[in-house]
C-alpha cells in the first residue's frame, strides 16, 4: 500500500463531506462550479498507480510492435520498406532515450540533498561490470560500423552512419545511468518518469530484436549457402551489399567481424532491458527497509571440484566448437560426424549438469528451510524470464523428438538426437528449480553467533512488517513474560503468521563447539561448486550456438519433417530465446553462487 | 505465508535441536541413520509453495509444447507426422483429466464433512452459465464429427472416432466439474493437486490451440481458393478429404457446419482453461475472508441509451457481415466496395467506442477513489490477459499501417485501412484502461446507511488479513474499549498499516437524506451504459471475423509489403488471439456492469 493511496482515501472523505454539506444548502450554480473544478484538480493530479502501469505498459509495448512490423516487412526483402526506416525510426527511439536520461540526472542533481530510496536487490557490480564489459564490445562494433559506412559512403543512405553514431552515444549514457542510477526508487513525477524508463526498456528490446533479426539472417544465408552447396539448389541468397566499391581496405573485414561481436551486442541489449524493467516496477513502491540490507561477502574456501569440472567443459566446449566449424563445410561424411560428436558431448555435459541440480536439489530437500516471500521484483523477473526463456528451447526439442520418431531416413544421429532433446528438457526442468528454489530460500546468515537459532531472524524478517512491534510490550505488563510468548504464538498460528519469542538466555544450550557449525558449511561448499559448475556448463552452452555451432540446421531431420520455412521461423524464435537463457542462467548461478 | 511453511521451519529447528545432542553425545554411525531417516521423511514430506508451482508449471508448458510441436508438423502435410497422431496425443490428455476430475470428486465427497473453503471472486453465475452454453455447441460440433466419422468410417483412422466421443464425455465432466468445484480452494494434497489442475488448464489450451489451427486452415485454403479464381494461381490448396465416398447422405453437411461452430468451442476452452488456471493459482491460498463476500444483485435502472446504441451496433454488424461475405467472393469491383464498406463501419464503430471509453476514464478521473489492491487472481489473471492478447491485434494493425505507407498501389481502402488500424490500436489502448480500472476500483457499498464511512470497509479489507484478530480482544480485558481504539489505531500507523476502530452507534452523525446518494447513482447510469454499449460492440467486433469478415486477407495491401507467408503467418498469430481479446472483453465488462 503507497502513500499516495492513503492520501486519495482520504481526499475522498473530505470531498464527501463537503459535498454532504453543500448539497444540503447551497445552490446548483455553486454546485456545478465546484463540480467543475474538483474535475479541473482531479484530472491534474497522480494517476493511480495500476492504471499508471497499465498506461506505460501499453505505450512500450506499441513501440516496440512498430518496430516488429518494421521488422517484418523488411525480412520479406520487398521494395516498399528498407533498414534505412527501421534504423532511422530506433535512432529515434535512442535520441528520445538520451533526453529523458538526460532529465533525469539533471534533475535528481538538483535534487541532490534529500537522499533517494534504493532498492539493493536491483543489480549488482558483479552484474554492472559485465554489462560495461559487454558495452566496450558495443562500442567497437559501434565503430566497425562507421568504418564500413566511412567506405561505403557514396551508395549507402546517411542513417547508416548516424545510427552507430547515436547507438555508441546511447551505449555510453546508458553505461553511465547504470551504474549511477538504475537502483533508484523514484518517487517524484511517477508517471511521467514511467514513461521514460518503459520507453528505455522497450529501445533496449527492440536494439536486441534487430541484432537478433541480423544474426538471423546471416545463419540463415549460411545455411543456406551450404545447401546449395551440398546440391540442394534453389534458395535464393539475399546478399545486402552496397552497389558500389569500398574505398578503403579494411571494409570486408569490417563487416565479418561484426558477426563475432553480434552476440555480445545482444546480450548488452536485453540484460539492459530487463535491469530497467526491475526499475520500473519499483518506481512509487515503498521498499521494505528489513529487508534491503546488504549481502555478505563471497567466501571461496572449498572450492575446487566445481571449478575444475567447469573448467574442463569450456575447454573442451572450445575444442568441440573449432571441430564442428570447420567440419561441417566438409563433405557428407564429415559433416555427419561433426553433429553426432557434438550430441554426444552435449549428452554427457547434460548429464553431468542434470545431476549437479539433482544433487542441489536434494541437499535442500534435506535442509528444510522456509522460503523468503517478500517483495522483490528483481528476483520474481528473474524467475520468470529462466522460465519464459526456456519455452524456445523446450519447443526446439519436442519439434526434434517429434522428428526422429516420425521420419523414415536414419542418419548415424538419429538416436543420439532423441536422447539429447530429451536431456535438454530435462535439464533446463531440472536447473531451473534448483535455481529458482536457491533464489528463494532465506539467506543463512553465517555471522550469527548462535547455531540454535539460524532461522528465527529469517522467520521474522518473512513478517515484520506484518506483526505489530507493540504488542508483545503490551501484554508483558499484565502478564508473565513466558506466558504472553505461549499466547502469542496461538494467535500467531491461528491468523496464520509465526513469529517467536526471543528466548531468554538461560533456557538456550550453549553451543558445544565450532563442530557444529560444520556440516551446514559441508552443504554450502558443495552447493557452491554446484553452481560454479553449472555456471561454467551454461557458459559453454552459450558459446556453442552463439558462435556458428547449430547442428539444428545443419542435421536435415527436422527439416524434413516440418519444411524449410516452419522450421527455420520455430529457429530464428528458439535460438535467440535459448541464448538469452544460457546468459541469464549464468547470472542468476552466479547470483546463487554468493548466496549459498 | 502458508502454514505448510510454519510446520517446515517448526520442523527445522527441531531438528537442529536434536543434531546438536547428537552430536556431542552419540557415535557416528547413530549420526548417518539419522541424517538418512530425515531425509527420507523430507522428502516425502510436502514441498514448498514456489517449487511446487515451477514444477507442475513446467510440467504443463511442456505438454503443450509437444502438441504444439505435433502441429507444426502437421501444418507440412509431411508424410511423417498425420492429424491422427495428435488427436491421439489429445485424448490420451482428456483421459488423464478426466481420472483426475473423477479422483478429485470423489475425494471431495468424501470429506463432505469438513468445508471446503471458496474463492467467490473466482467466476461468476453469468461466466459458468455461458460456458455451460458454448459447451453445448460443442457437444452439437462433437454429435456432428461422430455422424462424419460414420460416413467415413471404412477409410479414416479409428481415432477420428474415438475423439469426438472422448472429448464429448469431457466437456460434460468438465462443465460439472466448474458448476461445483472451480471455486475450490485446495489444501490437502497439495503438489499432486496442483498437476491436477495445471494439466487440465493446458488440456484445454491445446485443445484451443488445436480448434485455432483447424479454423486458420479453413480459412487459409478459402483465401487460397478465392486467389486462384482471381487468377493469382500457383498455390496448392491441401485437401484433407478421405479417399472413400461417404456412406451417409450427410457428410458434406456435417463438415461445412462444423466451421460455424468453431468459434463457440475455440472460446470455450479458453475460457476454461483460464478459470482452471485461477484455481491453479488459488491452491493453498489462505482467502482473506472480509474481502470474501458476495457481491450487490445488479441494478438496471437508467438503462437506456447504451443497450439502444449497442443494439443498433449489433444489427448493423450483422448486416455488413452478410454483405461483405457475398460481395467478397464477386468481381474485384465488388470486393474493393465490400472492403472500403468494412473499413467505414468499423471506423464509426471505433469511434464511438473509443469516446464512450474516453468518458468513462474522465468520469473516474473525476471521482477519487482508492483503488483495491487486495490479493485477487482472478482479476490479476484478468488484467493480464486482456493487455497480453491486445498485442496480436496491436501486431496486426501496425502491419497494416508499415503496409499502407509503404505501399506504391493505391486501391480505394488504403487511406481508410490506415485510419482504422490507428483507431483499432487507439481503441484497444483506451478501453483495455477503462476496463482495469474499473476492475481495481473499490466497489462502493450502496446499501450502506452511513454516507460518512464509504471508503472504511475497503481500507479494512486492504489490511484485514494481517490485523491479528485476537488483539483488541486480550486488551480489552483490561483496558476501556476506547483506549484500545486509540492504542490500536497508533500502532497499525506506525507499522505502516491502518485500520478503523468501529464507531460506537452515537458518534456516527445520521445520513442527511435520500439526496445526497443521487449524484452518484448519475455518475454510475452513465458508466453502465457505457459498460452495455462497450459490451455489444466488442460481440460484434467479435462476429465479424469469427464467421469470416477477415479484411486483411482480402484487401491485398498487407500481402505485398510483407509477402503472402509472412502476412498469413502474422494473421494466423493474431486473429485469435484477437478473438479471444474481444470475448475476454465482453466477460471483463460484463463484470464492470454488474461493480459499476
Amino acid at each position: 500500500m503507497s502513500p499516495t493511496m492513503v492520501e486519495h482515501s482520504g481526499l475522498d472523505i473530505m470531498c464527501l463531506n463537503k459535498y454532504c454539506h453543500s448539497s444540503s444548502s447551497s445552490s446548483s450554480s455553486e454546485h456545478d462550479k465546484k463540480v467543475f473544478s474538483k474535475l479541473k484538480q482531479s484530472l491534474s493530479g497522480d494517476y493511480p498507480r495500476k492504471n499508471a502501469e497499465i498506461l506505460s505498459g501499453q505505450y512500450g509495448t506499441n513501440v516496440l510492435l512498430i518496430g516488429a512490423s518494421l521488422m517484418l516487412a523488411i525480412a520479406h526483402h520487398g521494395p516498399a520498406v528498407k533498414e534505412e526506416h527501421l534504423l532511422s525510426f530506433v535512432t529515434c527511439l535512442m535520441i528520445l532515450q538520451l533526453i529523458w536520461m538526460m532529465w533525469y540526472i539533471l534533475v535528481r542533481d538538483r535534487q541532490k540533498n534529500s537522499r533517494t530510496e534504493k532498492d539493493v536487490h536491483a543489480t549488482t557490480c558483479w552484474i554492472r561490470g559485465g554489462l560495461t564489459l559487454l558495452a566496450l564490445l558495443s562500442l567497437i562494433m559501434d565503430a566497425f560500423r562507421i568504418g564500413y559506412y566511412v567506405g561505403y559512403q557514396s551508395c549507402v543512405s546517411a542513417v547508416l552512419g548516424v545510427y552507430p553514431v547515436i547507438h555508441a552515444t546511447h551505449t555510453i549514457a546508458q553505461v553511465h545511468f547504470l551504474w549511477f542510477h538504475i537502483k533508484d526508487v523514484i518517487k517524484s513525477f511517477e508517471t511521467f518518469e514511467r514513461f521514460g524508463v518503459i520507453h528505455a526498456v522497450f529501445t533496449n528490446l527492440l536494439l536486441w530484436c534487430n541484432g537478433v533479426m541480423s544474426e538471423a539472417e546471416h545463419f540463415l544465408n549460411n545455411h543456406k549457402r551450404r545447401l546449395s552447396a551440398l546440391g540442394y539448389g534453389n534458395l535464393t541468397i539475399v546478399h545486402s551489399e552496397p552497389h558500389c566499391n569500398c574505398t578503403t581496405s579494411t571494409c570486408s573485414m569490417f563487416s565479418s567481424s561484426l558477426y563475432y561481436l553480434y552476440p555480445f551486442n545482444i546480450e548488452y541489449h536485453i540484460f539492459v532491458s530487463a535491469m530497467l524493467f526491475v526499475m520500473w516496477k519499483n518506481i512509487g513502491r515503498t521498499i521494505d527497509l528489513s529487508s534491503n540490507q546488504k549481502r555478505m561477502a563471497t567466501k571461496t574456501q572449498g572450492l575446487t571440484l566445481g571449478p575444475i569440472l567447469g573448467l574442463l567443459a569450456l575447454a573442451s566446449t572450445i575444442g568441440i566448437l573449432v571441430v564442428y566449424i570447420t567440419h561441417v563445410e566438409e563433405s557428407l561424411r564429415m559433416r555427419q560426424s561433426a553433429i553426432s560428436m557434438f550430441y554426444i558431448y552435449g549428452m554427457v555435459m547434460l548429464v553431468f549438469m542434470c545431476s549437479a541440480s539433482a544433487s542441489g536439489l536434494l541437499i535442500y530437500r534435506a535442509d528444510h528451510m522456509p522460503l523468503d516471500t517478500s517483495k522483490n521484483p528483481s528476483r520474481q523477473l528473474d524467475t520468470e524470464l529462466l522460465f519464459g526463456s526456456s519455452i524456445g528451447s523446450w519447443l526446439m526439442s519436442w519439434c526434434s523428438i517429434v522428428a526422429v520418431l516420425g521420419t523414415n531416413s536414419s542418419p548415424p544421429y538419429r538416436w543420439t538426437n532423441l536422447i539429447y532433446s530429451l536431456l535438454i528438457v530435462l535439464e533446463k526442468y531440472i536447473q531451473n528449480l534448483f535455481i529458482i528454489e536457491s533464489l528463494y530460500r532465506q539467506q543463512e546468515d553465517t555471522e550469527s553467533e548462535d547455531p540454535e537459532l539460524p532461522a528465527a531472524p529469517e522467520i521474522f524478517s518473512v513478517t515484520s512488517s506484518l506483526a505489530p512491534p507493540y504488542n508483545g510490550i503490551i501484554n508483558r505488563a499484565y502478564e508473565t513474560p513466558d506466558r504472553t510468548c505461549v499466547t502469542m504464538e496461538n494467535e500467531q498460528e491461528e491468523s496464520g503468521e509465526v513469529y517467536r519469542c526471543p528466548r531468554k538466555p538461560s533456557e538456550v544450550p550453549l553451543p558445544v563447539g565450532n563442530k557444529v557449525v560444520d556440516p551446514p558449511n559441508i552443504k554450502r561448499q558443495i552447493l557452491k561448486n554446484i553452481a560454479v559448475f553449472l555456471l561454467m556448463c551454461n557458459i559453454s552452452l552459450w558459446i556453442l550456438p552463439a558462435f556458428g555451432c547449430r547442428p539444428q540446421y545443419d542435421n536435415g531431420l527436422e527439416q524434413e519433417t516440418f519444411g524449410f520455412s516452419i522450421w527455420t521461423t520455430v529457429l530464428n524464435f528458439a535460438i535467440p530465446l535459448n541464448l538469452f537463457y544460457r546468459m541469464h542462467s549464468v547470472a542468476s548461478l552466479f547470483e546463487v553462487f554468493r548466496r549459498v
